[in-house]
């Protein structure tokens, strides 16, 4: 149910959301800008994030404009306007974004083509399983049926950071340390970032909403895609910096291996 | 006749034409990223498809605005506003993309300039035949009419359809068994995808409407437009990154000579 929100509630959730516009637009656009430091092996990693972050960019734009239309000045507060708030945009970005992310997380990791195409398959699948069953969920006004879609829903979740904390660990042995390092700063930045969405979901069986919870549920979310998208992109775009200057200076036989394939 | 829509009908209708937008952009930045990976014999086959992924986006964002305007939230429920919704714009967007997807389709068969032409020729027009017949019987309040007409732009859909099953089983032969089972998942998503469209424009005329149909119509075009277009640009790229390594791994005066064509 959606409650009056102060001037400054309303004017802070509008520039988060238009924050986070700004800032996957900005490293969509850096990301496209770097790309050439990357070699061939790893372009399509990073041609994948771009389309993730610039795809989110379009997506804060329409729940900017919902939110705008969702509320009106009067009294000297915001009242919401009658019109209701789609909370499906953020489904329908997730649907399209989490398994270009997984993809692009598995190119970086130089698992072979058979090895990478089934991981992809598998990860993909429990990704959109995830976001369909708790976007159900998130439907349902009795707090009993909303348990029980976010609990299936935790079901790929788990199966997806279970599967990529694994392959990382094995993976991770054949690497640099610098590398190492990279990639242990990515699974803790998937797995922290990752958590918020869950706890998002559960505030309403808590019993806890009102303007603050609209408020935070708002600011959260933003948080968790630019922690998913933004960050995770930048870091993956380092991995691949990192990665394609390691084969450089080895043999150009191996370079020339790591390259094709 | 539009009827009322409910919140979650209304909201979920607007969600998948977002989407639609966003994916249709995506995959057309996408494959402006990665189109270097493809030799130069099959640059043009990719251009057109990122050429009509974006065309597609535009349309998109010209239906959404329109469904925007065509409803009117009040007393808990969504009601036609009484501007009509303008169903011309998917007509008028398959009118321009069909034949660039049938012509992409085309050059990455490897036919020969003199034979590419000619089957380019035939099947643009037909496609051009199809949708313009199929928006005639789109226009008609009568339903008989609106069912001979159907059944006009259904000759040059087999004509399509045939003509391509035809071509792609001769050249099947041709190529690495890689290739054969791409293009083999091209030719059924093909079929599949258009086989939505006569569907969707039958159901008038078994009496299927009413709210829960006027959502199906727009989800199921969305779904359809999304495949022929996205996937099958994306699989008709991944035919033309395999075809292009291919004529790398054969030897160089043969990779030449491939590339000239």
């Amino acid at each position: 149910m959606p409650t009056d929100l102060s001037v400054f509630q309303y004017q802070l959730t509008l520039s988060f959301l238009n924050l986070t516009t700004v800032l996957m637009a900005g490293a969509g656009l850096l990301l496209i800008l770097l790309r050439p430091k990357v070699g061939p092996a790893y372009q399509a990693a990073v041609s994948l994030m771009i389309v993730v972050v610039l795809m989110a960019a379009l997506y804060y734009l329409r729940i900017y404009n919902d939110w705008e239309a969702g509320y009106a000045f009067a009294n000297g507060a915001y009242a919401p306007s009658g019109a209701p708030l789609n909370n499906a945009y953020r489904s329908a970005d997730w649907i399209g974004t989490v398994p270009l992310i997984l993809s692009a997380m598995v190119l970086v990791l130089d698992l072979g083509r058979i090895k990478s195409r089934s991981l992809v398959t598998r990860l993909a699948g429990s990704a959109v399983a995830m976001i369909a069953t708790g976007f159900i969920g998130d439907q349902q006004g009795d707090l009993t049926l909303r348990a029980l879609w976010g609990a299936i829903a935790m079901l790929p979740f788990f199966y997806i950071v279970f599967v990529l904390w694994g392959e990382l660990s094995r993976v991770l042995k054949l690497e640099t340390v610098a590398v190492q390092g990279l990639f242990n700063s990515l699974r803790w930045l998937l797995l922290v970032s990752w958590s918020v969405y869950p706890v998002v979901y559960a505030l309403p069986l808590f019993g806890v909403n009102g303007a603050n919870v609209t408020v935070a549920v708002q600011i959260g979310y933003s948080l968790a895609d630019l922690s998913a998208k933004v960050a995770f992109g930048l870091l993956l775009y380092a991995i691949a910096v990192e990665k394609t200057n390691d084969y450089a200076q080895s043999s150009p036989r191996q370079a020339e291996a790591s390259l094709k394939r």
